[in-house]
């Protein structure tokens, strides 16, 4: 049986493509720098927006048309699951993730929502073994249901931190069953309406309480999947704790945690907090927490979070420099958290759209690459910062000196010489790099 | 000599007002709680709004008529400090603040920088030894000459950095012989403008090594004033590095700071970060570094720093509460950070504005303390959260669980019974305790 | 039966209410100015937002905890309007709003979907034939349904224009029946996804046909309800046609249509557009098409339609002062377009909510009518454009004049008196009437 | 003598230019369509940001390095004219635009501010003669000056209205003298600050006024050049009346000018206004009023008009896309409203900049005729919208139906087909026209 077969064939001519739905950039064989595009570009299928998402929105009803959608309950999930990897296979994508609710219905009680994953997962890696596709990282939506309208690990309710904890615990021995190189910890429900019946400092003890419980809880079952937390500033709380990178390291900091987790950083929920993406990347990798990506885009008009495919080719260049420099994602990949419009309702959109992302992340490599081999950015940043290579400037960064010398040696300045930062003519080149060397 | 004679008498008509321009709410002898209005609201003055801005803004030249502006160089420098401690003495207002290039103008070198600001500092103590007025706190101005054009502290210049340290030295001098309470760290030029040409790492290192020899130098002349620091998201930066409470917190604990250091929350950087004032003061006031206040207030739909007089009684209330229950602000202060329109160019404007903030804060502060007396939100959040305090609640709280002992609690839960936040109830509560006690 | 009688009373101890559930400074027999707070306070009840709404958002499910849900398809249509009528009592509202399809559920055709309307509308009629309770106005919903998933009179498929064309026919003959006082064109669905696939002029055009045949069917018909345009800039497309008041009052004249409509303004519309609420009634004052307000407020921190109850004062005062200034709502009124949270899931919310924001407005509408009766702002304003009433500023609003004569007049000019806009000292007054006058 | 002669030789490596300083993309004889590159592309230098902006920014003092800033008054406007026709002649670009503070100090005066102007527009004039390059556009600076602090046409003080009145006539005189093709009206002070304080109504009556006297005058003198309105929604005040092109559009219908304004369209200020640019172009292109562009960029993360040179290569594209379609700008062109960073102050990043820009557009033309030639949106929407070309469709377009047959229609209607808007598909197709054709 196929879900997609009266689709037509999608074919962008791309060059030496070897699957029927043909990308026009993306040539998981290519060496790009000392690896594969493939190797470098660990791209997974987001199961809840390909298969589970319908299309409504606060003022619409669902208007996606999916063959799966007669089924309903258990049996639902499981054509989802055969579907799933019908477009894995046709995509020839190496990776997918999902929430434990994506893949399975709840129950009417934990145990049977835990029964009814564990019969989808044994399918699951059923499938696996005949497929190349593999799990990125998994993990449990402990924000969906009304029992975490006040929070999950965060929640004022002992009982729902009792409920969240078993669902993490579940999701760990599901990492573990499948071996997914990744597990995440988005806290859509970890933050606050309003600060004036909340008890903040209580909340944040409790998630680093709940952190350390679960990294216990790996360690105990031996499942070796790469922590992540996937910062984002706001919605569906008023406030999140993870705001953005920056503050969830503040966070991780604040209770023992940093060594234990890497981020799961997505590019809508980076423009959200005000920040770009490529700074969010940037910060990662200076700390050493860069694990992997949400490679989607927002809408830099809009105040919420759109998760679109990703079609900006200057996001993925530069979100590209960043994960070369930082010698790839190791474990991590790239992870469409994006969704098809709510007007792209045909199954077809799904194909598309995918395409259209892992085009715009081959593009994106291979610019960023040639920027590297070419030293552009890193000639411009050396020669910036090179007062800091002798004299004082080494003095500084040698821990050599204090304010006394500083000072001494500013008296003795006379005017200070300084060159343009020259912005203009850099985005001059990466148009022209991106023009030259996208077809490349 | 007046700078202000030609003042028509300004009465708000307050109850016992002592001062010839006086307020309607703020009474320096009332006692909230265990401290009197004058000991809670620590209200400076800034220097530089009130006695150097002109009203220029981008598309236009400066409006303010200031008499001191006849003067140039020093004597404009001896004038302003003049009209400085007549205006304090008016407001009958406790503390100022001022930047370096605030009180004494640069000189064509280091050297004369300095002699400049000792010639000031020395007339500025004279004045002090008459009036009630005490510094709050002082720092350096690191932003304004083009020096800074590529920032401080974080400068790609060997050079800058040295020329920044120089100052900040003097600036610790200045506080110790003036005595003030604290010493800011606003980096206005610390961030970048883009990504593409900057070593981040290497600013934020180079950042963190500028603090510790502050600390040092400090230690070393025996300034014992607290060090803050003043997050900002953006502007004049694309990114500052010290975007909010929580980013400036993870820089603090990842270079081993965070000892050393508390927070200058200013309400209108909080808005631009994506935060209320009262999550920052939150956020600070949990872990402990709730320093001091910019009390100002920002324009919601304006996307820059508008640093408005603070005039929204909402604000002043949540606040106030937060820094009720911080127990006060110990060294720290409710600095005016804000500076009359542009359209309000006369001089009276500065005193309804400096009024009209102390009012807003007295207001504040009545309020807040009346809700706390009364445990309005204590009690709210005391039951919200009950059931942390017995059974598998505390348990949590305690360390006394895991994942296993946390699922088989789960297990066994039929639908967990969860209350109302309220939301609505409780804004409306706020409405009238506004309304009832603001004027009590 | 009653829906509501496991809530215990609410009594905020209001001086004079009459009904069980007692407001604290709404008092429907008050005069204020020449009106009673009734007359002035056409409160209405949203009837999506109170009855139908279940508390989901993007990532959550409904949460919403209301007795008429074990009911289905029509049953529950009928459960739902006697609740209704028995919240109207309680509150003593005096009007109500809906879109057709919150009192009865589509049929699987048109037919049938119009057969429901009739079989609730006729039994609505009965209920109001009992109660105080008339309907402020009514709507079709033409965005909902996955039909208008490429908009409604907007959309590409002339099918879907014709199907809205009849959707807003059944509302018309439906306002007409009930005794609507107005009718209200919310075009949920009537803007853009992306330019790339939208023939924007074809479009609009289409809109402008399609009001056109509403108002003369209308006449045909004898409804002389008031027509009413309501403005959202962005949300659920990603840009509207009717942005905000200026926007369509352009595409009103455009299409010669602005004699047959006034607006219905939305405070959390207003602030998405980048306006406060008060410009945008100002903005529809001044060009005599001020109609009717949805009486909500947003979060200025979040970038998506919150549709908060209203409890801002500030707001609430500025808001009636416009009214006021209008001369009242006409025919309009305050309709409560406002949802509980999701966390404010139990019965009892619905009435604090509407309490709130029915003691909020009365707040504003006795602090806006003290400053219209002192004249505060009036003076003000009346004192700054002085100049206009003699002499050149004269001639330049009689239309006696022409650039040579001003330049004449401007050569010979020394510098240009001119006065503060005191803006500290009009909000210091503005927070003095609303602690002063909010209760008395 | 020379003020750029000690930049090297900057060379992009363009095709075929003729200029020492050579484009990559840019060639001004390429024919694109049926015209040069030259043609529609009618690039414009801003003489404010490029011979008058210093650097500053509200937190900092100019940084650029500007070798005619030795001078001062007069003979500092002589130096930048001299300057100007340097740079002009240096990047081969065929058009410049200025304020009258631009070209001129302001002397004690009007009469002396006038003579300043007669003297170097004389000068400019003979430039001129020997100059390619030709005035696109010229305006009076009604917004820096304190005088203007309460607005120009708008002000409260009929003097201020009528020194507006002087400086617009001189301006219109200005521009017969050398031959402008545009004059601008962008009304940086044409808003308020607060409603408080402000009577809405009479500002926008006297700015209708305004505009007819205009005029009038322009047709007095005989100057043909066509009137632009630039829309801009806030900074400097808090909220301008020419708030977007729509807003804009309902205030010249409302005051009956729309037959004598097209609109200069800013790419920032469309952002700032929460459209994208190509919307504000398509707006006006609907409505033919589409006039002249500015082309610049904001930074969607900063809430101010940072003015950056464009290098966006999609809001190019789009951008000519419109303007193609509009037939081109007709007596328009494309103004560098932009400054180079704070950062870059070298002479050399004028050129960068400026050379940047032009091929950005220069690309953005290029693909966007691309796409024109292979009809590959027009197809898509005239396939979207085929259903008003025949049925029912036709009938609403040529206005021969009602509600009544409308819903006859709809009575009809079982499930409306409908299809995808290939949203996702229709932006990877851009970037391959992107990638492919740019270069071309």
């Amino acid at each position: 049986m196929s879900y997609f077969n009266n689709i037509g064939k999608i074919n962008y001519e791309g060059p030496k493509s070897t699957n029927p739905y043909a990308f026009k950039f993306y040539n998981p064989e290519q060496k790009i720098g000392n690896q594969t595009m493939e190797e470098y570009l660990r791209f997974g299928v987001a199961y809840w927006h390909t298969f589970a998402m319908d299309g409504s929105d606060p003022f619409g009803a669902g208007t996606m048309v999916r063959s799966w959608d007669k089924f309903s309950e258990m049996d639902l999930a499981k054509a989802r699951l055969e579907a799933a990897f019908e477009l894995f296979e046709k995509l020839n994508v190496p990776f997918f993730c999902f929430h434990d609710v994506d893949i399975a219905p709840e129950g009417s009680n934990l145990k049977e929502t835990n029964q009814n994953l564990d019969t989808i997962v044994s399918m699951m890696k059923d499938y696996m073994k005949d497929s190349k596709t593999k799990l990125l990282w998994n993990t449990a939506n402990n924000f969906t249901n009304p029992r975490f309208v006040h929070g999950a690990a965060s929640s004022n309710s002992a009982d729902v931190f009792a409920y969240s904890a078993a669902k993490v615990k579940k999701g760990l021995e599901i990492g573990k069953e499948l071996g997914s190189d990744n597990y995440v910890f988005w806290g859509g429900r970890e933050g606050y309406e309003t600060l004036l019946n909340t008890d903040m400092k209580l909340e944040m003890d409790n998630l680093g309480r709940f952190y350390h419980m679960a990294i216990d809880y790996a360690k105990e079952i031996g499942y070796d999947g790469q922590f992540l937390i996937e910062p984002k500033p706001k919605e569906p709380t008023t406030h999140q704790y993870d705001f953005d990178v920056a503050t969830s390291f503040a966070f991780l900091q604040n209770y023992g945690l940093q060594n234990h987790f890497k981020f799961n950083i997505e590019a809508n929920h980076a423009t959200l907090a005000g920040h770009t993406f490529e700074h969010e990347l940037r910060y990662a990798r200076d700390i050493n927490m860069l694990g992997s990506v949400d490679a989607n885009q927002g809408d830099p008009l809009l105040g919420w979070d759109t998760d679109e495919f990703p079609a900006d080719l200057y996001t993925a260049t530069l979100a590209m420099y960043e994960i070369i420099k930082n010698g790839g994602l190791g474990r991590g990949g790239l992870n469409f958290d994006a969704k098809v419009r709510r007007g792209s309702f045909e199954p077809e959109d799904l194909f598309h759209a995918h395409i259209a992302g892992m085009d715009t992340y081959a593009i994106g490599l291979k610019v960023a690459q040639k920027l590297i081999d070419d030293k552009v950015l890193e000639d411009i940043v050396e020669n910036r910062y090179k007062s800091y290579s002798e004299g004082i400037g080494l003095d500084i960064v040698s821990g050599k000196t204090d304010f006394r010398k500083l000072e001494d040696h500013a008296l003795g300045l006379n005017e200070i010489k300084q060159e343009s930062g020259r912005l203009e003519k850099i985005k001059a080149t990466i148009n022209r790099y991106l023009i030259t060397y996208a077809a490349e």
